[in-house]
């Protein structure tokens, strides 16, 4: 830190189990990456190339490097993976993590219907090829999903051999775990925690105010994810109690 | 493309007529250009230096020139025309055309009341100099334009010389061909297009969900404007049917 | 200029006391605070490390370096100040300013409760090192301060040696001088008005619509601050009449 303030959260270290920061790229170029990684590389676990940017984005090899060189994980958008399967080719989207030597993947179900049981074989399969990071949560805002089914869900793919499950809230944050407004499902958030544990969950928070929301429940070192590249330094802060929304919730934790 | 999927729908290639994407620059310094361009350029078909910045942003020959060396024409926002046309300097906006060596330009009455035969006067006059985009619609939420008189007025516009005419929305996206919510005014639209011709159309869309909509409705070479630089990417999954907005919409259209 | 307009309002240039304009970097890496100033630096006046940002932003000399070299006085966020109010350590933080070498600071009380004298007595002691910003208005949405409370504590912090005095408004603008929604509470500025020089205040509006409202108000050289980076050319054409919002605005003061 650049000078010293008494009294500031613990904040974990790589490689982190919680705490975890996962950061989504929709199609930044190679400097950007450069410049993004220039501030928050500290910061960041793992970087989503948002659904299927990977397809259309330019000098994806020279990109990829960059993250690698910053010792960053990256992994495809589940949505990538979902178009691999509509049409058939899950077998070429195997050889595409190999092509690209992803270490990373992720199975989601967001945009199609999907037996539950075939999602758990596919989680097995990967697991198998690479680390995988499973979804709960439709993009389609007509879906509600219950709480106990939540559970449920997340329990089949963690035993399947997802390393960690995402909670879906898209780029926009008025999905799944949060209603159309961009406000939480508290109660399913809650009754989820009585069963996963904290450290097997990223929760997809792309506004202010739902890391807000999931810092002041969950301590500053609940795991987020889909945060904007340019909003990885504005987190750290409020993960700290150093910005106005949880200036007041961190210091009373550490004796003051 | 960096790996093969099935039943992808086929995009228009450059120099395209539809499918066609025109982007607002908005004062990107010359070295975000260049990182614009890394990711963009083979899906971005002109830009436009929004409304008036061109007056304002320094190093405007060094950034012109960077678009021009890849390719890529531009042209200056409506505005600009408007702001010579009200202080009664239509000659020399002529000379800055010549003197920044532009091939297009814009003539838009979104900010001043003009006789409609004096703007078709303007198209005719500048076609003779550039190639002319002109705009229709009101930067005014309260001026609703009703349906057959965008006809009439596009019409006219084309008659006049203009190479496509664009539908206005502004950068915000909430006026002209839309409500001031954001949603589309869709009768509009569709009305619009029993008699103008679809490929001479832009239609002005910076919001996703705006996007989405045209695209659901008139496939995914549709011409769109308005779009940011970081939207590039974005814009061309939903094109083609990789983003979770356009997943379902594209695999039946090929026979799947 | 790139060109010439006639009748364009006369602005005030560097060092401004008005016409001012205050941007926030909430963590920009050293190369896009280059890309900011390549095209912002004529139009920048002061540039505030938003909140607490400056503890966790690695690279923090040489961004600092670049600004000053760009000859643009930096200061960290008043939410910094009251992080080291909070811990008692004042000292501390009068420290790093030295350490940094910053030649302003702000004081501010926005995020916790502080006895209105003892603000003073810190804007005295501060005065003697720096120069001082000194805000007022709450970060919670639920403090509404009436406009004769605003005045008084406005005069008092300025009589205290503030430099100007800024009216508060976050990054979201929705605070302090703004109801939940964005809107202007337009009968408090108008109040304060009444009393306070306008060239002492500095008034937050980091969204359009608030910059467009100030604008029309106020005049070209209004001050104002929490502007994006990006969004400086945009607000410096607002000022002169060369976007839509204000493109009538000024035609008539120029007597045309």
């Amino acid at each position: 830190m650049n000078y010293e303030l008494k009294n500031i959260p613990e904040r974990t270290l790589k490689p982190r189990q919680t705490g975890f920061t996962m950061v989504m790229d929709k199609g930044l170029s190679p400097r950007e990456v450069e410049d993004f990684l220039a501030v928050g590389s500290e910061y960041v676990d793992v970087v989503k190339l948002g659904w299927a940017t990977s397809y259309v984005t330019p000098n994806l090899k020279d990109k990829l490097n960059i993250y690698k060189q910053a010792g960053i994980p990256t992994y495809f958008g589940g949505t990538l993976f979902e178009a691999f399967i509509i049409r058939g080719q899950f077998e070429d989207y195997r050889r595409v993590l190999d092509k690209f030597d992803m270490s990373y993947a992720e199975v989601s179900d967001g945009s199609l219907e999907m037996n539950h049981e075939e999602k758990c074989q596919y989680i097995r399969t990967l697991s198998k090829q690479v680390t995988v990071l499973s979804e709960v949560g439709s993009k389609d805002d007509q879906k509600i999903i219950p709480p106990y089914k939540w559970i449920t869900l997340m329990q089949a793919e963690l035993d399947a051999g997802a390393w960690k499950v995402i909670g879906e809230a898209r780029e926009g944050g008025n999905v799944g775990l949060f209603r159309s407004t961009g406000e939480v499902r508290s109660g399913l958030v809650e009754e989820i925690l009585t069963k996963i544990p904290f450290e097997k969950i990223i929760w997809e928070a792309p506004q202010k105010a739902q890391q807000v929301w999931f810092i002041k429940l969950l301590g500053s070192n609940v795991n987020l994810g889909n945060i904007a590249p340019n909003e990885v330094i504005p987190l750290e802060t409020i993960r700290l109690g150093l910005r106005g929304d949880t200036f007041s919730d961190f210091l009373s934790m550490n004796g003051k």
